[in-house]
């Protein structure tokens, strides 16, 4: 692919992928995606026959990127792996608090919208949720020794990401970022609840009867 | 309005209900929902000049079944406090399992769909969590004395709403009831963590160096 082909699709890619964000799937139309990334439906239909193709490539998109642009600044601003954890929540946060609470995580959105119509997209939306997952589960299983030993940690990173995106669903339908953050606050209790049950179950026990 | 009349609106918002929820509210069209009511284009406008208008009496639709369909009959399964919310949750849980995972919460699409774009929508959609939330806060104030007492059950109701939006959401995307299940499994061990909280508590403290 020519260097200004290769643009043209990365621009169709961004375009479509901010639209669907802003607006859903449904509601963009093709017509739209044009004029936003300023190209002509010929090379729109070069590389995407059909409207679910460019839906697919945007979740592809979200797939590569989801390390770079969502968990590693994460990580690079803490080095604690329980605080990564809240970074990664704390990158929601601000996105929520940049737009108003209008814009959240556009892959819950597409899985609330698509998961039943677009089997295709389906698969690509559970991959995305899947490396979100995995992400967290790497910062539990760092923290593996300071949590109770008979914790599943891949179940809870699955209810972390649970949280995340049920909070980000309320915060965007008050239009306001306290849902968002009492989410948090009760996540953190929880996990800290974790920690002291898993410091106190390490730790010789003393029997008061002895 | 009369008895024919009064039956073609209400089979136009059920129907209505029922095609926004299956396949989102922009994914819908007035075609099929007059296909799908039997009605003709002159009722629907005649009832609801707008597909907004509809919408909005779809969404006070659920208003309005909020507390006979979905928490009386939670609440008549268990008579704990606690257990009336795990009850609520097994609710979702049975209607994620009947529709193949297909089906989750009506109001929790529309918010990711609407919220931005609809205001007046959007507005319903935050009463119908609010009211949601009011019945796991009814809950927690009737367990009062079993747990801590610094817990705010305002937020913790909020935190409820926020697991069960977001375990829908992932037994969606992934089209398993597994993700739904294990945000219950940990939103009960934390509730368990409260409770054990409130019960030590509250009970005369004993200082061992006394």
């Amino acid at each position: 692919m020519t260097a200004a082909k290769s643009d043209t699709r990365e621009r169709l890619v961004e375009v479509a992928a901010q639209l669907f964000w802003e607006q859903g799937y449904a509601a963009t139309g093709v017509a739209q995606i044009l004029r936003a990334a300023e190209a002509r439906s010929g090379s729109l239909y070069y590389f995407f026959p059909t409207k679910e193709d460019l839906l697919i490539a945007v979740l592809d998109r979200y797939k590569q990127i989801l390390w770079p642009a969502v968990i590693q600044p994460a990580f690079d601003r803490a080095s604690d792996p329980i605080e990564r954890i809240f970074a990664i929540m704390d990158g929601y946060r601000q996105l929520l608090t940049m737009t108003s609470c209008r814009q959240g995580c556009p892959i819950g959105n597409l899985a609330l919208e698509l998961s039943d119509s677009h089997p295709a997209a389906a698969m690509l939306i559970a991959q995305n949720f899947t490396g979100w997952r995995a992400a967290v589960r790497e910062c539990l299983d760092a923290a593996e020794d300071r949590l109770p030993e008979d914790l599943d940690r891949e179940r809870l990173a699955g209810f972390i990401l649970t949280v995340m995106e049920g909070g980000v669903m309320q915060a965007r339908a008050y239009k306001d970022i306290e849902p968002f953050e009492e989410a948090v606050t009760h996540l953190r209790d929880y996990l800290d609840r974790l920690l002291a049950a898993g410091t106190t179950w390490s730790a010789p026990r003393t029997n008061p009867t002895d």
